[in-house]
């Protein structure tokens, strides 16, 4: 590896088409990797099955590595960012990693989703005995729910160490290919499942039209795991029932990740969504690098630093810029959706795990100045024909509610305030990275950029503003 | 005319390929219609130049016309609705209607936007011993700022009166195709222009970075009136200056519409967006038929009948279905737009003429179970591929502030009661018109469904879910 640190213009993209790659994430399509090539990693990470080579560089004096990151009870930290983790692996700017991401609500059906997959059952066991990954949540260890409270749901892949970045740094991840994770069990071979769920914290919950009224539904669709298919379908649904969990505290609602849903209290209704075909939109609802504010963070709320923004977006051939706040960034992915509409109305997406493969640019704060990553201070999103700003509630409720016991349940999420924040980011990119008066900016913004709703069930809620790239002068 | 009723599955399509109509329209596209084909309208209609001609029917028994509404000060009413008014035409369903519709923003350059163009003139009309149209808006005839208050601002055309038409049907509009008005100056032959205005109503004014605050900005755009360029390009803005009306009001701000601008008072600033090119999305920001609860409204906040709900989705080859609320339905059109991005942040969009080609088609109420009009409360847009429904902070502001002086003052604009408002319609639309329980309706939405800002500025603040028409089952 190199110590090569990119720079505005550096085109890491020359490797894009490395045949090893390629064909190393096209295995990864079709099968779990329970065999890795390459190299395996040190310390942790080389416990958790992680792997890297060298891939053959077309810059000379560069040499560029890929890492496989396989998701597994070594390999994730469930519901928190953590600036003081112990990172999987330190790899450089240019480098590329084959990640994956676990649903957190893979219990929901432990058949389809958990068995015959030892990286998911190994994250989810739990017995009388053995509970194999006890904190979930940030909160405290002797929550009554179960170590960290639930506070922050999702089974998050990493950190990721990149060397060389540095708080006002700009950590560009490309995401460069995804699949859907196949089913384990060799009774559903071929194909891919997620769930649904419309849970406590969705804006449905208490606003149901129907009896019983704050109920709980999980429904379970299935996607084609090789990709050939484009759409996810309905397979069934249920009801939550009250659930003990192995160490035997009560679960009258979704309160906590990760609990083993008891098959004889639920009823599945297979009359659901007949002939309805969702187009998926195959992305990672949670992508971040580690805030400075703390120590210990639930990954529930997005904030400046990324996290769950959930915006559907951040799918293949999008790239996320994030700004560093701590150094290596520190970054990781969970929370991966087949499919979900802006505004994921009742608290989930489809749940159902994801593997991408990822390149890491470092923009180093000296050269971003004259960007469009000048003065970034959210996570900022690219496709192909956008750029697009998230605005939040509150843009940073780490700083704005440090003084609170939690400031996560310190938020007060709000589209109106998310609106103004989506509007204050925007208008500042176009004058601080384009140079516009404010006057000019804010036509601009009034005639061509459009404002969505990204999601209203995160805490922090989100608003997001798409601008067309094909406004921009011609050069 | 036939007396023909159109019921489900009613296909007037047939007429589209009509050369006459077709010709007619092409010749409207490139030039105004000083002389107008066809059999001239009696009474008010008469008067304002409103013309008809039947069309060949395809269809036994079946006789279909062509209406040319041009604008002007005896076609338009100005910044209300009433059920009451006397309608330019009575039509058939079935019948089509070639309507102009000019921006109550042509004054901010009179030279471009109005000079030349009879119509425009003669809407516009104001110096010192006469005013061509003294009520604008829908208050008081005495209001100290002028007649009607501005409590509503938009130049309207029609209304059009459908014959059959009664309270418990659906109006289905279809825009078949929008021109945008060409300049009436030689000076600027073939070319098009428009308005955007950040104004005191728009989210930004209380929020600006830069000196001096609480400006109001006016940016003009140029656009080719043939529509061979699809893009937009800013020619100057200016600061609006304290203004004084020809009967001797003063005008800090933009608290009036048609407020002839003194060119002297103003700067023109050509340094604006050099080289940005915006997409036009031409469109009719104001689409509506007249509500039923009071006799003279605002034509500003949008309703469950439509209105000024601003999204810009409403152009060429969309249709609009609206509740019926009064006999007739009473159809209008104003605020045209150019292009406009969701949320119309400054408070309008880039404000031009256009001239749109209309079809109407009455849908009785008894033919509604089991199509997807039933139940419909709010104005439905239908795009080639989307369904878009439309909530508001309030869907019937008129019936929540029935008893306040001034209903469209009483409503407290706030996406996030907009955005629940948005939610109950769709859930209702899939209950009700599809057939799924709620809860099939709730997951579908969460995991396809994509809300979004459709305008912050008109009082009735606005939130869309558009619903991808590929989800439904394949017949």
């Amino acid at each position: 590896m190199s110590d090569h640190i990119c720079s505005t213009g550096c085109n890491h993209f020359s490797h894009l088409n490395d045949p090893d790659l390629l064909a190393e994430f096209a295995e990864a399509r079709h099968s779990l990797r329970a065999n890795i090539s390459g190299t395996k990693a040190s310390g942790k990470a080389g416990l958790g099955g992680v792997t890297y080579r060298p891939l053959p560089s077309k810059k000379a004096g560069e040499n560029v590595s890929h890492y496989y990151i396989p998701a597994n009870k070594d390999t994730v930290h469930w519901g928190y960012f953590s600036k003081s983790m112990e990172p999987l692996v330190k790899l450089e700017s240019g480098d590329y990693a084959t990640m994956e991401a676990v649903t957190h609500h893979s219990f929901d059906d432990y058949e389809r989703m958990i068995q015959g997959d030892p990286g998911v059952e190994g994250i989810f066991q739990w017995d009388a005995n053995n509970k194999a990954i006890d904190r979930r949540g940030a909160g405290p260890m002797d929550h009554p729910v179960g170590a960290g409270g639930g506070m922050g749901v999702h089974v998050c892949t990493g950190p990721i160490y990149v060397n060389g970045a540095e708080p006002g740094d700009v950590l560009e991840v490309r995401i460069i290919d995804t699949m859907q994770r196949p089913s384990a069990n060799p009774d559903y071979r071929g194909k891919s499942f997620g769930v649904n769920v419309a849970a406590n914290w969705g804006l449905q919950y208490n606003n149901l039209l129907t009896e019983p009224k704050m109920r709980e539904v999980i429904t379970l669709y299935e996607v084609d795991a090789t990709g050939a298919q484009t759409t996810a379908k309905a397979v069934y649904n249920y009801r939550w029932a009250p659930q003990t969990d192995p160490w035997g505290r009560a679960h009258p609602t979704i309160d906590y990740p990760g609990i083993p849903v008891d098959r004889s209290k639920i009823k599945l209704n297979y009359d659901v969504l007949k002939g309805y075909e969702i187009p998926v939109r195959p992305h990672f609802g949670m992508i971040t690098v580690a805030p400075a504010e703390a120590d210990m963070v639930s990954s529930n709320p997005p904030s400046y630093t990324g996290g769950n923004f959930d915006n559907w977006r951040t799918g293949k051939g999008s790239t996320c810029f994030f700004p560093v706040a701590v150094p290596g960034a520190m970054f990781s992915i969970g929370d991966p959706h087949a499919s979900q509409g802006d505004a994921e109305l009742c608290g989930t997406a489809i749940e159902c795990s994801l593997t991408g493969l990822f390149q890491f640019v470092l923009h180093k704060k000296a050269d971003l100045p004259g960007t469009k990553l000048y003065g970034l201070d959210y996570p900022l999103l690219e496709t192909e024909s956008e750029l697009v700003v998230h605005g939040f509630s509150s843009p940073n409720y780490l700083k704005e509610f440090a003084g609170a016991a939690d400031p996560a349940a310190a938020i007060k999420g709000s589209l109106d305030t998310a609106m103004t924040d989506a509007f204050n980011k925007t208008r500042r990119f176009f004058m601080d990275t384009r140079n516009l008066s404010e006057d000019e900016a804010i036509s601009l913004i009034s005639i061509s950029v459009d404002f969505g709703v990204t999601q209203v069930v995160d805490g922090n809620w989100g608003v997001h503003a798409i601008i067309q790239k094909d406004i921009f002068p011609k050069k």
